[in-house]
């Protein structure tokens, strides 16, 4: 939850009156999104999200941001849809920060996760994966492999802090993973964050995906396994397989996944679970004091990635080959 | 800035289904509102406050604030309403807490206070007041003169971590207040809390009063000192005549003020910024870890008690006799 930006009134409308929108009518910071500041915009036209970008988003990646969440609403994707200024620009200033306004999805992210929620979570991704073929532009995965290796670096003096031998572990693992990596299956634009507060639902059916401020270009099936990781283990620890097999074959019925992209499935998933412990990792030990945002646990990701490791066929996640 | 408790979508959906207002489309998380939880909450009606009272605000009183609430409302104050469940209830229960739903007040609260924002609360406040005259249930102000001694007994020992010689200083401050605290002058609902964030504008009009979870019984000069404080100190502390002047002579044209109690403005001044210098200096040194609220600087009102300590005579804020 982070609102970081108070925004003047004489701002605000200022910044309002470039758009073709209608007058503000309220405008409330929202407890959703860590890494931004983001309001509930009322206006005589309808509701928004005004997003103020804060400094853990870098200004030169927001025009493929802005453009993919364009590109994908246009290819029939459920996601934010920029708006657009009257003089064209959707990406613009206030406060002294980069700001964009989208469009409003209804709906509310599962707090209980339910076995149709994977379904329709594996179906919209492989939708996602491919309305992003016709997307022209590309941005590297900076949380992939080397983003990694920069981030145990980091973190690896003071990790045994959070546990006892937990850098020598950290260490062992990225080796391996740099080791065993593979780098030839077929990519994309993937969400990279997909996690349950980023997938909106309406009763049973999903209404809308936001959040695309983690999306880069990188493999399709490390997507989704981070989906694996963020919908299929229950609270307590427990790997769900009922769940992770709804997950993977509604993807399947939308884009069929070729027999490498499956055997990798364990592979990807440690990976994926390690980029999340390295990063909640790193946001544990450097906690800004009077932070808005509680850090969230990394051990949970520890937990996750042992299960990972110890699966030697993709069949154990409930897969058919 | 709170959100304090996270609402299960089942528990969501069956408290909606009390009432007649439609589904729900959309709830999010707002950063307003210190005390409790509030949910910006749409339905197929339209927008509303979903609040869940925490811990806080003591449930024996959420009886009065409601039908305050309600009351005002009926009277034509620009107030959230209490929205009533279809069995009549205006205060039930969610996520083991008392929860409400009002309506939802178009506007936005000032950032930067200007003369005419003054006037209009000035206007809004004294016919706050008369509107309470027919509201039947009263409710002891548990942070007057009492309210401080209990909050200074709290506070004293550490005091001066903040400021040198502030427990002291406190201390004799407070013995001067009990000594000369005006007793008899007309009494009946005050908000008690009238500053900027609770009061909301449609360009240069007041659009509507909130947050009624500090109202008491106490002297109607008192609420309109919290507002002397509250709205007519520049942001570095000097203080703006121009505002005072317009707050005052707004709520006079509403509510004629009689010399008694435009004669106890500078101690009810004084007595209303120990109030909040107390309530600051005691969040301040009670901060829990991992609070979603920064604490604001108690040194603020020990800044401003000084002046009207300073304060010989009405005139000197800008008020004619």
């Amino acid at each position: 939850m982070a609102v970081y930006t108070e925004i003047g009134d004489d701002e605000l409308r200022a910044f309002i009156a470039a758009y073709d929108i209608g007058a503000v009518l309220s405008c409330k910071g929202i407890a959703e999104g860590v890494e931004n500041s983001n309001y509930l915009l009322g206006t005589e036209q309808g509701s928004f999200i005004l997003t103020l970008y804060e400094k853990r988003v870098s200004p030169s990646d927001l025009p493929f941001f802005i453009a993919l969440m364009d590109h994908l609403a246009h290819q029939g994707v459920a996601c934010p849809t920029p708006v657009r200024a009257k003089d064209g620009a959707a990406l613009r200033e206030l406060c002294g920060r980069p700001a964009a306004i989208v469009t409003f999805l209804q709906g509310m992210w599962p707090r209980r996760i339910e076995p149709f929620h994977c379904a329709r979570v594996g179906a919209a991704l492989a939708r996602l994966h491919k309305a992003g073929e016709s997307f022209a532009m590309s941005r590297l995965n900076d949380l992939g492999l080397g983003g990694w290796h920069r981030l145990y670096v980091a973190c690896a003096s003071r990790a045994d802090e959070v546990q006892a031998g937990l850098a020598a572990e950290l260490h062992d693992e990225l080796e391996a993973l740099e080791n065993a990596w593979p780098r030839h299956l077929p990519s994309g634009v993937i969400h990279a964050d997909l996690f349950p507060d980023n997938v909106f639902f309406r009763d049973r059916e999903l209404s809308g995906l936001i959040d695309f401020y983690f999306a880069c270009t990188d493999a399709f099936a490390y997507d989704l396994a981070i989906c694996i990781n963020a919908w299929c283990f229950e609270p307590a620890g427990d790997f769900n397989v009922t769940k992770a097999r709804l997950l993977v074959s509604s993807y399947r019925a939308e884009r069929p996944l070729s027999a490498e992209e499956i055997a990798a499935l364990p592979l990807l998933a440690q990976g994926s679970a390690l980029r999340f412990l390295l990063t909640r990792l790193y946001d544990w030990l450097n906690q800004t004091e009077g932070a808005l945002v509680r850090p969230k646990d990394p051990l949970e990701y520890l937990r996750k990635l042992r299960f990972h490791r110890g699966i030697a066929d993709p069949a154990a996640y409930g897969i058919d080959p």
